[in-house]
C-alpha cells in the first residue's frame, strides 16, 4: 500500500553550500510537477515557512543532508508520523539513502507510489527531577555521560521495574536499532536489524569488564538513577542534543514513544547493502587467502 | 495458569557422583508423594526406562546437573514441549536455576502450581548436501568453525534470502538469546534478553574488524554457504555436539523450530539476578571510587 | 641491593576513617623502633609537616589507602625518587599491595632490607598553548576527552615526529604499563607488564572501528593536536586530576619523565598474583567443562 | 650503514600467474646489471637452485608475493639473517611494502645502498613431548588452538617460570609485534610497534571475560601446558603452518630466537603509513561531523 503525496516539506541546513544546489534542483523539479512545497529554505516555487510549521502542512518530508539532518527532520516528521525521505549530500547514509545523482528519478518513483516504507522505533526519554519533568525523543539514542573528567559515574539500571545492575564508568547508551550503527557501535554494541523491536543498553567504558551490552524488548521501559555521591553529575544527550543534567535523586525513564518514524526508501532498498557500504565490509586491507597472512 | 504435574522424568549424568546424591534425595521425596517417576538412573520408586522413552511418558522433566545436562534434557523435552525444571549441582546456572539446597521446597511449590513458566526459542539447523539433508535443534547455538588451523574459512551469509556479507575468519555463531551468554559472549556478542524473539550472528575472530555481531528477528532464516576454495572445510556444532562437516556447495539454513522449550522457574525467579551472579557484576577487583583508580 | 630507611613519610587521606586506624597502628609501631616519622596526619611520635615538605625530609614514603592514595603519594615520591611502599585499606591493590593484616610484618622485613624494589615509568605531559606551557606527571595515564557531550573530538597523533593517525571519538588515553590495568583496560587496551618500557595509545570510543590500541616504545614522544573546528574543546586529565583544557592550536606532548618511581614490594611479591586477584581470573561464573556450557 | 648486495635470491610462488610477470621483469633487470641471481623459479639469467640452497648462496633475498610469501621467504632468510626485501603483487602489505610499479626504482636504490633496514624479532617455539622435541620459528605468531569443536581447551601459562593464569577457551596466540596486525588483531590484541622487543599473549575466545591480552618483554620465555582432561588435544600452528599436536603432559616454550630477521625497506618507508593504508584509517563510512551522526 502506498500514499499519494501532494504537500512536500523540504528540510536541510540552509547554511551548507553542498546542500543549496541539490535543494534548488529538487524544489524546481517538484514545483514543475505542481506540488505544494514548504520549506524554511527560500527557493522559487516554495512556500517559505518556519520549520515548526512544517509538520502541520506537509504529507511528506524530504530531507537533504547527512544523517544529522535526517535526525533533525525525523524530529519534525515524528510529531504526526509524516513519511520521511532522505537524500544524502554525498555517499549513502544509514538514514539518508538516496544519492543526489539518483534523487530526481527516485522522487518520481515515490510520487508514483513506487517505494518501500519502513516504520522505525522512536524512544521517549523522561527525566524526573525535584523541579519537574523533561521529555525528549530519540531516533538514535539517549546517552548518559559523566560530566567531570577523571572520575567515573555510578548509576543503576532497571528494566520494567526489575533491578538490572550497578554500573561504574563513563556512562550508558540506550539505543534503538537505528542508533545501533552510530555511537553504540563505537562502544562495543551489536548491530540491530531495524525490524526488531528492541533496545540495546551499551555501557560506555565500564569499570567492570563483564558489564556487557544487553538487548531487551523495546516495550520494557528502562530506568536509570545516579548513585548518591557528593560530586556526581552526568549529562544527558538525546540524538546528540543536550537534554541537560541528571543528578542523584532524579529518575530517567526511557521507553518506546507512542509515535514512530516512517522512512521512505527507493525501490530496491536493502538494509544490508547500506551496512556493507558503510562498514567497508570486504575491504579490510590486511592480506588474506594465505595462512595467517599478516 | 499452571499445569498439574503427575509423571516426572528425572535426567542427569549417571556417572557423576555429585549428581547421584541429590537425584536420590529428589526421587525419594517425589516417590513419597505418590508421583510416577521415570528415569534412566536406577533408584527406589523409579520406573527405569531408556532416555529415548522419557518424552513419551512424562509431563515434567527435572534435570539435575549443570547447564550441559540442561541442554541434554532440553533436547528430550523439546520433542513434545514438556516443561523443564533445572536443578544445578552447585551454584546457579543460566538454565538450571534451582540449587540443591532449595530443591525440595522448590519442587513442592512447582507441584502446587506455584511457579513461573517461560518459553524459549529453539533453532532448527538444516544442512543440505549433495547426499541428503541433516537436521538438528539448538537451545544455545549453531557454530560453524574452520577445521584446519592456520587458515581462515571464507563463507557468506544471507538472511531471508537477502545477501548479508562475505566473511573470513574462524567461523560464525548463530545463537539464541539463551545461548547469548555462552560461547557467543566470549566472541564479543551481546547479552540478549530471552523474551526477545531474536537471533544473533557473531563472527568468530573475523578478519575484517568491522564484521560485528548482528541481531535479527528470529523468524528470518539465516543461510550460510562456504566459498569455493580447494581445501575449505568447516565443522558444524549444535549445542556443543558435532553435526558433521560443511563443504563448498552445501547450504546450512538456520531458523526457528516449530517447537519451543518451556522452562519452569521457582517463584521469584529473575533473569537479571542470574546474570549478575554469573557475570560477577559489581565484583571487579580493580579499585574504584577514586579518580582513575588503577 | 637494598637501602637502610630511617626517615619515613606516612601519606593517607586524613578524613577517611578506614585509614586513621591502620595509620595509628603503623606510626606507633615505627615510633617504637626509634625511626623519624613525618606526616600531614597528626599522631603521637610523628613530626607533623605539610605534604609539600615530605619529599625533602623522608627516605621512604609509606602510603595507606587505595590506588588513588598511591597515585597521590607517588606524585610526592617522584620528585626525588624516594621509594614508595603501599598499604591498602582493604584487599590488594595494583599499587598498594600490602594488606593491613600483614602490614607490621611487612614493614619489619622492609626495614631489615628484605624487600623487592621495582622501577616504574613516569610520563611527563607538556601542554603548549598560546599563553604558555603546563607540565604534569602521570604514573597511570594522560587522558584527552571531549568536553561537550553529543559531539566527537577530532585530533591527530604523531609519534617521534611521524604522523600516526587522525582520530574521531570520545578521546585518547596515553597510558603507562602501570595505568594499563586502569581506565585503558576499560577502553579495550591490553595489560602491559610493568617491566616493559612502553606506552599504549588507547582511543576512547573511536568512530573508526579499526582505530585500535597501539603499543609503542616509551622513549618515543607522542604529540597530540586537536583539529580546527569552531567548537572543539577537550579536557586533559593526568592520573585522574584535571590539567585543564586543550584547544585547536595547542600541542600536547607526552613522553617519559626524567625521574621514575621506585615501588617497594614485600618479599614474594608477584605481579601476576595481583592481576589474577584483581581481575577475578578463574572465577567466571559461567559454567564450563561441558560443551558450550552456557 | 648499508651493505653491498651482489648475490640475490628471488622467492615467489611459482604457480601464481600474478607473480610470474613481475618476477620476470625483476630478474631481467637484475641480470642486466650483472648480478648473480638464484631462484627456484626458472628465468633467463637466473641460476636455478632448490629453495633450501638459497640461504647459503645469497646476500639479499627478494620476495615477490603477499605477506604469506614474505613469511615463507623470511623462514629462508632467517637462517643466516640475510636481508629481505618484499615486493607485493598488488597493494602494500605489512611485510611486502614495495609495489610492482615502484619495484625497479626501489631495487636500484637498494643496490646503491639507499634503503632502510630494520631488525625484527623472531620467536622460537619448542614443543617437548614424551617422544622428543620439536622446534619451529615464527615471524608472526605461534597459535595453540583446540582441535575438537564444541569443547574448550584448558591450559595454563607461565612467564619466566612464574605462573600467569589458567585459561579456558578456543586457544592462545603468542605473537611478535610483526604478527600483532595479523590473527592477533582479529582476536582483540593491540597493534605493537615493531621496534618494541615485546610479545603479546592473546587468548582466543576466552571463557573468562577478564582474560585479556598481555604484553610482556620478549626476553621472558612463555610456557604453556594443557590441563589433564581425558579428551583434550590442541593443534599448534607457527606462522600458519601446522607444528603438530600438543597433549597434556607436553610443554610448549616460546621465546626469542637467537637470530632475527632484517627487513629492507625503500627510502621513505614509514610503519604508520602502512598501518593507515591497511586498516583503512580515516575511511569509516559512517557519517561524522554531526552530533552522533549515525
Amino acid at each position: 500500500m502506498s500514499f499519494q503525496f501532494n504537500k512536500i516539506a523540504v528540510v536541510g541546513r540552509p547554511d551548507d553550500e553542498r546542500i543549496a544546489e541539490p535543494v534548488r534542483t529538487l524544489t524546481s523539479h517538484l514545483a514543475g510537477k505542481g506540488l505544494e512545497l514548504y520549506s524554511a529554505i527560500p527557493n522559487e516555487g516554495v512556500n517559505r515557512v518556519e520549520e515548526s510549521e512544517l509538520a502541520e502542512l506537509a504529507d511528506l518530508v524530504v530531507a537533504v543532508g547527512g544523517d544529522g539532518t535526517m535526525l533533525h527532520a525525523a524530529a519534525i516528521a515524528r510529531k504526526r508520523d509524516i513519511p520521511l525521505l532522505g537524500i544524502n549530500r554525498g555517499r549513502l547514509g544509514f538514514l539518508a539513502d538516496v544519492t543526489p545523482a539518483e534523487m530526481l528519478t527516485c522522487i518520481d518513483h515515490v510520487l508514483a507510489g513506487d517505494y518501500q516504507s519502513e516504520s522505525r522505533l522512536v524512544l521517549e526519554a523522561v527525566l524526573q527531577t525535584s523541579v519537574g519533568e523533561h521529555r525528549a525523543y530519540a531516533i538514535n539514542d539517549v546517552v548518559l555521560q559523566r560530566r567531570e573528567t577523571g572520575r567515573m559515574v555510578d548509576f543503576e539500571t532497571s528494566v520494567a521495574g526489575r533491578f538490572v545492575n550497578n554500573h561504574s564508568g563513563d556512562g550508558l547508551i540506550v539505543s534503538t536499532p537505528t542508533g545501533s550503527t552510530a555511537y553504540a557501535l563505537s562502544c562495543g554494541g551489536p548491530i540491530i536489524d531495524p525490524r526488531l523491536d528492541a533496545l540495546v543498553l551499551v555501557p560506555v567504558a565500564p569499570h567492570t569488564l563483564t558489564d556487557r551490552p544487553i538487548v531487551i524488548p523495546s516495550d520494557q521501559p528502562v530506568e536509570i538513577r545516579l548513585h548518591e555521591r557528593d560530586e556526581t553529575k552526568a549529562d544527558l544527550t538525546v540524538d546528540g542534543t543536550s537534554m541537560g543534567e541528571i543528578k542523584p535523586g532524579d529518575t530517567l525513564t526511557i521507553g518506546p514513544s507512542e509515535g514512530r518514524i516512517t522512512l521512505i526508501h527507493p525501490p530496491g532498498y536493502d538494509y544490508f547493502d547500506i551496512l556493507r557500504s558503510k562498514l567497508y565490509w570486504g575491504k579490510d586491507g590486511r592480506n588474506r587467502g594465505i595462512p595467517n597472512g599478516s
